[in-house]
Order: C-alpha cells, then sequence, then structure tokens
C-alpha cells in the first residue's frame, strides 16, 4: 500500500473502531441519507437543531456538521450556539454552504457562520465557493455548472482570508488549505443526479475529522472515500435511484483493498 | 410515433435538455423523494422555504410547488410570498392539496392558497378534489378510497370556478380543464403503498410546466411519464420497497420508445 | 401454528383488512421511512405536527405515536395537545423516547410527556428506558451500547411508576407489564446500522396497539413482526443500503409461514 492509500484506511479504522459522535444541524431534505451515511461509515450520528439543547448535544459530539440547505431564522440562531458551543470545546466545525450565492439569506448566513465559528472546512460546488470568495451571486440553486478548477483561486481565496480548508467538489474535488492543493479525481457522473450527496460529503468530512486532526487531510480522506464508494456503487447500479442504497452498501463494506485500486490522487 | 407521444417525448427532452429549476416548498415527509425524482426526470429542484428568501429563489425559477403535507403557520407565509412572487415573475405555480378534507386547517389553507395564487395546476386524489371544490370534510387522512371519477364534477367544479387544471389521481388519472377531460389510464396498485408518489406526482407537473406553457397539457405529459415509469418499475420491484430506486432509474433512463409501448390515454 | 404466532397473524390481517389511520408526530430523519413502513404492513399514516390541526388530526386516528428525536419547542406544544386528544378519544399513545438521557431537553420532554400522556407503549433502547427510570445521563446520542437485559430494573420500574408498557429494543426485546416480560429474540446485527429502525419499530407498535386493546401484547407483536421482516431483509442484502427496500418489501409480503418458521418469542 502507499502511503495516501494506508493514511485514508487508517482513518476508515478509526472511524470504525472508536465511532464518534457526529453532530449534525443539517436540512430537511438530506437527514437521513446523511444519518444512513455516517452509520454505514461506523461513525454515529446525532440530528439535533433546538436552541435548548444544541449547545449540550455539541459538547457530546467529537465533530460539527452544519448544514445551510433549509434554512430559517430559528435554525441559524442553534447554528451559532452549536458552533460557539464546538469552538469552546475544541472540536471541528464543517460547513456545508449549500445555495450560497442563490439568495442573498444564504450567502450571508454563510459568510456569517463562517466569521462568527472559524469551521476548520467548508465544503461546496464551484459556485457556492465562489459565492463566498467574491460575494458573487447569480448561481443557479444548488447546482453548479462549473467545474471545480474554475473556483480554483476562489478557494484559495477563501482559505487563505478565513484560515479554513476549502473543498471544491466535483468530477475533481480540490482540498485547499492555504497555497497547498489536493485533487481528489474519485467519483461517477451519476453523483450530481442524485440529491444529498455533496452534502453526505460534507458529513464524512465531519467524522474523518473527529479522528484526524489535521482538517485538510481528514477532508481529502473523506472526499477520496465518498468517490471511491460511489465508484463501486455505480458500478452496480441501473441508475441514480439504485445508486443510494448500493453506495450505502459499499461504504459499509469498504475494504483496504478498494482503496488501493480505485484511489485516484493526483497531486498526492 | 403518434402525436400525443410525440408531444410527451419533446416535454421530457426539453427539461433534460434545459434543467429547469423547480422551486419546491413541500413537506417534510417526500422532501427527498421528490428532489431525487426531480433530477431523475432532469430538471433541478431547489427545497426553501424561509420567509427570508422565498421571494428571491421563486424569482430564479421556472415553476414553484407548493405542497401542504406537513403544514406550519410560517410555512403558510412563505407559500404565499413565493406563491405572489411566482405570479409576478409569471410561471407557473403547482399546488398539492395534501389531506385536505382531513383536517379544517388543511382544507382552509388549500382554499386560501387557490384563492391568493390562482395556481396553473392543482393536483389531488379523490377526496382532496373534493373537499376543495365542495368544501366537504371526512377525508381519512391523506389516502382516498374513492376513485378518481368519484371526483369528476368535482374536478370540473374547481377547475371552473377557480380557473385551474384540477388533476384527480388514481387507477385512471383526470386532467381537468374547463370542460376538456384526459384520462391517463397508466401506473400500478403498487404506487398508492409508498409514500409520496402523489407528492411526487406534483413536482414533476411542475417540471411540466416549467418547459409546456399550456397547464393541461404538461400535467397529463407528466401524469403519464409517473405512471409509465411506476409500470416500468413494478415489472422490476418485489414490493413497495424496491419499486423506490427502481422508479427513479426507470425515470432517468425512460426513452421514447416506452412511452409509445406504454402510453394508455384513452381520451386523448 | 401454535398460539403465539396466530397471536401474532390475526393482528396483522386486521391491520391490513382496517388500514387503521395513525398519526404521527415524528422527527424528521424518520418521517419518509416511518410512512413507509406503516405503508407496507397496512395501515394508513398520516403526519401532522401543527398545533392547529392536531388536535382533529388525532380526533381521526386509532392510534398516535409520538416520536421526540429532533425536537424544538413549537413540536413539543403539538405532542401535547395530540396527546391530550388522543386520551379523550380513548387511542393508545405511543412513545419513543429517542436520545433521552443525551441532554436534559429530551429526557426532561419525555418524563414530560410521560407524565402528561400516559402513554399505553413506551420504546426506547436501553440507554434512553435507563434514563427515563432513573433520570440519568451520559448516553451517547441515539444509539446505545448496553444490552436490553441491562435496562430490564429500569423497564420495571418505569412500567411501574407510570402504568406504561415499557419496551427496551436490542439484539432480544423486552415487552415489559408490570412484573410480566416478554422477549423477542428476532432481528439483525444490521438493523442498528440503519437510522429510523427504532422508530420504525415504535410506529409498528401504534398500528398494533390501534387493532389490539392489550399494549403489551401488541408491542409484542410489533417488536416480533419488525423482527422478522428484518432477517427476512437481511438475508437479500448486501449491506444496510439495500436492506432498508428489502425490509419494506418483506413487511409487505410478510405471510403467517414466515412468521411460525422465524418467531423467536422465548418467554411466550
Amino acid at each position: 500500500m502507499n502511503r495516501r492509500v494506508e493514511l485514508v484506511w487508517e482513518d476508515l479504522e478509526r472511524i470504525r473502531a472508536e465511532a464518534p459522535l457526529v453532530h449534525n444541524i443539517t436540512n430537511y431534505v438530506v437527514m437521513n441519507l446523511t444519518a444512513n451515511a455516517l452509520l454505514a461509515l461506523g461513525a454515529s450520528p446525532v440530528m439535533a437543531h433546538a436552541e435548548e439543547e444544541v449547545e449540550q448535544m455539541a459538547g457530546l459530539a467529537r465533530a460539527l456538521v452544519i448544514n445551510i440547505g433549509t434554512l430559517s431564522g430559528a435554525w441559524i440562531r442553534s447554528m451559532l450556539v452549536a458552533g460557539h458551543a464546538a469552538r469552546r470545546k475544541g472540536i471541528p466545525v464543517v460547513l456545508d454552504p449549500v445555495g450560497a450565492g442563490a439568495t442573498s439569506f444564504r450567502t450571508g448566513t454563510a459568510l456569517r457562520l463562517i466569521r462568527e465559528l472559524s469551521p476548520a472546512v467548508v465544503r461546496g460546488n464551484a459556485s457556492e465557493i465562489r459565492a463566498l470568495a467574491y460575494e458573487e451571486g447569480g448561481t443557479k440553486g444548488v447546482d453548479s455548472a462549473r467545474t471545480s478548477e474554475e473556483a480554483l483561486d476562489a478557494a484559495q481565496a477563501l482559505s487563505a482570508r478565513c484560515g479554513t480548508v476549502a473543498v471544491v467538489s466535483g468530477a475533481v474535488d480540490l482540498v485547499v488549505s492555504g497555497a497547498a492543493v489536493a485533487r481528489i479525481a474519485n467519483g461517477h457522473p451519476l453523483m450530481p443526479k442524485v440529491t444529498g450527496l455533496g452534502c453526505t460529503a460534507t458529513a464524512l468530512v465531519g467524522a474523518f475529522a473527529a479522528v484526524n486532526p489535521s482538517a485538510s487531510d481528514a477532508a481529502a480522506h473523506a472526499m477520496a472515500v465518498m468517490g471511491i464508494a460511489g465508484e463501486l456503487a455505480a458500478a452496480r447500479s441501473s441508475g441514480p435511484g439504485s445508486f443510494v442504497p448500493a453506495f450505502l452498501d459499499s461504504l459499509y463494506c469498504l475494504e483496504a483493498a478498494d482503496i488501493q485500486r480505485l484511489l485516484k490522487a493526483p497531486s498526492a
């Protein structure tokens, strides 16, 4: 096994052994898939969004994942309370700025969460990352027509300005930490045809960040596992419907040999 | 290909080519399935319900789908704001009055949304359409024991009174526009055993209405595609669980030849 | 068929014949799975949580299932209104105290619901039942490392103190009614790897309680059907992803012969 494969596998084994609790404040559309993906990976998901309990729940967790996919005022308050609790406790905060750029409410909320919570990792598609870096609007909802490379500058600007690891999802995923860029070229064209796989990637980043203190390594390893499980699933699917159960099965059954055989990390 | 088959196929090709953004304010139970069905069809779904952003989101969309399945006060306000924005922009509003007749809160809200937003299409089961036409209660929750033909009069009354296309789902779907009635006899008995397929049909009507200015044609074409994909899925399913992934696969893979072979539109 | 098998089967046939309406106020993560499982079983699910309608909806239902998995203040008020309506009407209330013990908000809310609504059945995992019986914290979110037998005393205390049937899920499920304990040893190790199967079990208890006036029998029969369908599904699954559709198919297709062949009710 080469060293990168070993490192991905060590993180995955640690997640399976320790089952870290990952606290998610996420959107309604993907809650079920996110929870199932974290369970299939080996982590322990919990979803909790009430202002009355998020501080205590974050205090039990080893990572906090915040996703703004179906936002409203009360949820923003809880995201801030949970985020501050996570920071005080020293656990990583991972942010998914779903739809940033589509509405000023989303862009503004994502920027506020970044400013106040200094997330360890922000993962989005090219349009979302550009919207955050350049406060640029006009993305078409939650999907993206741009390639990830078109957001490399934006990811570097965001990373430098906010001290965060910026992950740009796409056919090739970019993991940007200051000047350093890692690329993961795993995944399958069927994946953007399934709702919530981007959100799932963000949740997996949370699980990896719970066991690996390097946010950029955690992010790269999570994106690799995501993409490899996706390739294995696509090979056994007839379309985006059968992809989902196959993806969860692949995550659950993933072996070191799969990572060895399939990992495409050209810049590693 | 006969003309009706051609028209259904042309709409489907247009959706796949243009990926129209469909803004959904829908219920918690079906959000994931609805988003996945719209993606599998070729459209771009977005879910957004916050009063702070629905106007802007509707402004990016080509159709607005409102579904009252898990209603509360704040969501009704957002439905109205989004609906008025959609009307100002001139994009179609499609309404699913889930559970109308079961509680006065639902019946009253659905009637208010119809009155204030003049939706292009209202799609429900026989009990729901009767409840709206006759302000009649007593439906048993969200399912319906009635056949669609038992709601033909009600659909005609609703269509005439509100200037909407009224769609009654059932073993035979009715698409009623004033005095005109189209019937679609596709579908499978397994479909009522899966939660949210009615809501999914409504979302597909939204996608077809985004590309076809005739609301009655859009509704008929959407119901045909829904039923045909359902028949293809049922042939590869062992029950309502395996039906769902098979249905999404069928939507994604649907070809003109499938429509040609399976379309049952007796009144067309 | 032995008598216990006959009794389980009679309840299942009654559900399939009568399709009792089960009103659920449950969490966002599991709503879709819960609704689909109730439909596959033969019941009629409805989800409704608005304070404006829960009284009327509970008035149409034959059982009310309350689940605190994604709690907030407004939902608690609705749970209480619906619960009081259910009690006045004389239909069973079934409670799932998801995450009790993890936060004081959850523990306190679950205890309040028990105190005010006297649920016929409370179903949780060992940590949750212990948290309610001993007002003990420190559970790790919503999953449980304890065996159900470690919560037998707690279940007995809770049952005696609150006059409820206490069900402890685990590799062996305990159904505790005062001094009486029934054990169901069905199920499969894959089941805790799927989110919401505990919540689904609680919803099935609601459906059985709608047709069987003995809360302890209803609970035992529901847990048996849950576990048997799970075993059938696991035999046809490649992991937790493919388990879910297979589980719903198994529920839908379940026959008396399956129950006869698989039921493991050692204390029956």
